[in-house]
C-alpha cells in the first residue's frame, strides 16, 4: 500500500472511534452537543492522533490502549480552532471549507463548545486511567504530558502571544515561541504521551520526542509559506489571511527560499532522530516527507 | 470563635496557599498570566474550596492533602465566571465589584485566560496525583468528581441551556436542570471530592453528597432572591441583571415566598443528612444556616 492509502485508511480507522467518546444523550443541552459534533465531525488531517497511534506501536505498544488519548488529543485540538476562530482573536468565517462553529451556533455556544471538547478531553483520560488500575500511574503520566503542553506553558501561551502580536512585527524569537507553543507542544505530545502509554525507554522517548519537535515546526513553516503561495480551494480556507491579519511568519522574516531550506532542514533531522527503530520507522519517514511536499 | 471569624479564618488560609499554582514565570505571556491572576484574586466566597476542605477533614483525612485540588476547582469556578461574563454569554461589566476580566484585557485574552485557568487546573490535579503515588487512583477518582460536574453533564450543560433560555420563559424541570447543573454540580463535586481524598465510607459519602446537593441548590435559590431584593454595594454586581436579562428565576416561577420556604427546607434536609457526624460537623450546619440567612 502506497503512503497516502495507509495515511487515508488509519485515518478512518482513527475516526470509526470516534462515535462512542461524543455526548449523544442530551437532556436539555441539545446545542451544545450538535455544536461539539459540528466540529469534530468536520475532518481535518487526525495528525495528532495519528501520530500518538505511531509513535505507541513503534515502541511496541498496543494501539488500542491509545484511542481514549488520541481521542482526547483531537477534541483539544478542535476545541483550540473554534475558539482561535471567534470575531475576539482570528475572526475567520471558515475552517475546513465549512462555516466556523459561531458562524453556525452563535458566539456564545461557539465559546461553551470549546470549553466542553476540553473538559470532555480529560473526561476521556480520567476514565481510561481509572478502568486499567494497573497502569494507571502511566496513563497519568501520558495526561501529564498532553495537560502541559495544551496549558498556558503550551499551546494557550502561545496563542495569547499570537493574538497580542497580530497587527505588529515581531522579532524571530518571538515567532519561534509561538510556534514552539502554538502547534508543536501539542504534536510532540501526542507522540510523547502515545510512546508512555506503549512504555518506551528513555532513549526511545528521546528519540520520538525529536521526532516531533521537528516535524511540529517544520510543519508550521510549511503552513506559513502556502498561506502565501497556497490554492485556497485545496486548503479549505481563505488563504493570506495571515497577510491580511498583518501577522509576521516564517516567510514575512526569512523570506520563502530560506523558509523552505528550513522546512526542509527540519525534515532531515526529523528522519536522522528515528534512524534508531530502522524499517520500523518507514511510517514516520514518509509522513516526514508528506509535511514538506504539501503543495511546497 | 464565632462561625463569620471562623470561615474568614479559613478564607485566609486558602487563600494564602493560591499564589503557589499560580503561573508567575511568563517568557512572552505576561498578559495572559496577568488576566488569570486577576480574576482568581478579585475575591468571592472561596466556598467550593473551604467545602472540600472541611469535607476531607469531616472524615477524617488531611487538610492539606487536598490543597492543589481545592485550588484546582476555584480556579473552574474563576474561568466559568470569565467566561460567562463575556459579551457573547451574559454581558457583564462588574464581578465582584470590579470590572469583568473582558473589560480589562480584552475578549480575545480573557477567552484564553478561562481556557488557560481551566487547563490549569486540570495540570494541578495532575501533578498532585502523579507526586504521591501510592494514593495516585485515590486521586484520580476525585479528579472523576470535579472532571464530569465541571462539563458537558454539568456544569458547561447548565450554561448552554441557561444560555438558550435567555429570553424565554422556562418550566420548572428545565430551571431545575440548570441550576443543578449550572451551579450544584460543582458543590457537590467539591465535597465528593474531598471525602474521596479523605477516604470517606460509602456511607459517608452518600451523607457528603446529599448535603452538598441541599445547600447547592438552596445557594442558588438564595441567589435569585437576592437578585430581586439584594443590595447591589453587599453583592458588588449590577442586581435585578436577571429580570433585566429576562431569565427565569425561582421567585419568578414560584413566587417570592414558596422561594423563601424551599431554601429553608433544603438547608433543613442538608443539616439532617450530616447529623451522623455529630459535633464535628458543626462547620457544616452553621455554614447551612448562614446560605439562608445571606439577607435572605
Amino acid at each position: 500500500m502506497n503512503f497516502k492509502d495507509e495515511l487515508k485508511q488509519r485515518k478512518i480507522y482513527f475516526e470509526k472511534t470516534m462515535n462512542q467518546y461524543i455526548p449523544q444523550n442530551a437532556n436539555y443541552q441539545k446545542t451544545l452537543f450538535e455544536a461539539m459534533k459540528y466540529s469534530l465531525d468536520a475532518g481535518g488531517k487526525r495528525l495528532r492522533p495519528l501520530l500518538m497511534m505511531e509513535s505507541c506501536s513503534l515502541v511496541g505498544g498496543n494501539v488500542e490502549d491509545v484511542i481514549p488519548f488520541a481521542n482526547a488529543i483531537e477534541m483539544i485540538h478542535t476545541y483550540s480552532l473554534i475558539h482561535d476562530d471567534l470575531p475576539c482573536m482570528d475572526d475567520d468565517d471558515l475552517r475546513r471549507g465549512k462555516p466556523t462553529n459561531h458562524k453556525v451556533f452563535g458566539e456564545g455556544i461557539a465559546v461553551l463548545a470549546g470549553d466542553g471538547l476540553l473538559n470532555l478531553a480529560f473526561e476521556v483520560m480520567i476514565k481510561a486511567s481509572l478502568s486499567d488500575k494497573k497502569n494507571s500511574y502511566t496513563y497519568l503520566q501520558a495526561m501529564n504530558e498532553i495537560a502541559k503542553a495544551s496549558g498556558v506553558y503550551g499551546m494557550i501561551g502561545g496563542q495569547a502571544v499570537d493574538l497580542e502580536c497580530e497587527n505588529k512585527l515581531v522579532d524571530k524569537d518571538t515567532l519561534e515561541f509561538i510556534h514552539m507553543n502554538k502547534t508543536s507542544a501539542m504534536i510532540i505530545a501526542s507522540m510523547r504521551s502515545g510512546a508512555i502509554i506503549g512504555k518506551a525507554s528513555d532513549e526511545q522517548l528521546d528519540r520520538i520526542t525529536n521526532y516531533a519537535r521537528c516535524i511540529g515546526l517544520s510543519f508550521q513553516i510549511v503552513d506559513d509559506i502556502l498561506d502565501i503561495v497556497g490554492d485556497q480551494s485545496k486548503l479549505g480556507k481563505n488563504i493570506k489571511s495571515d497577510l491580511e491579519n498583518n501577522k509576521s511568519t516564517y516567510p514575512s522574516l526569512y523570506g520563502l527560499d530560506k523558509s523552505k531550506q528550513m522546512a526542509q532542514d527540519l525534515i532531515k533531522q526529523a528522519k536522522e532522530s528515528i534512524s534508531l527503530f530502522g524499517e520500523k520507522a518507514q511510517f514516520l519517514i514518509d509522513l516526514a516527507d508528506y509535511i514538506i511536499s504539501r503543495e511546497c
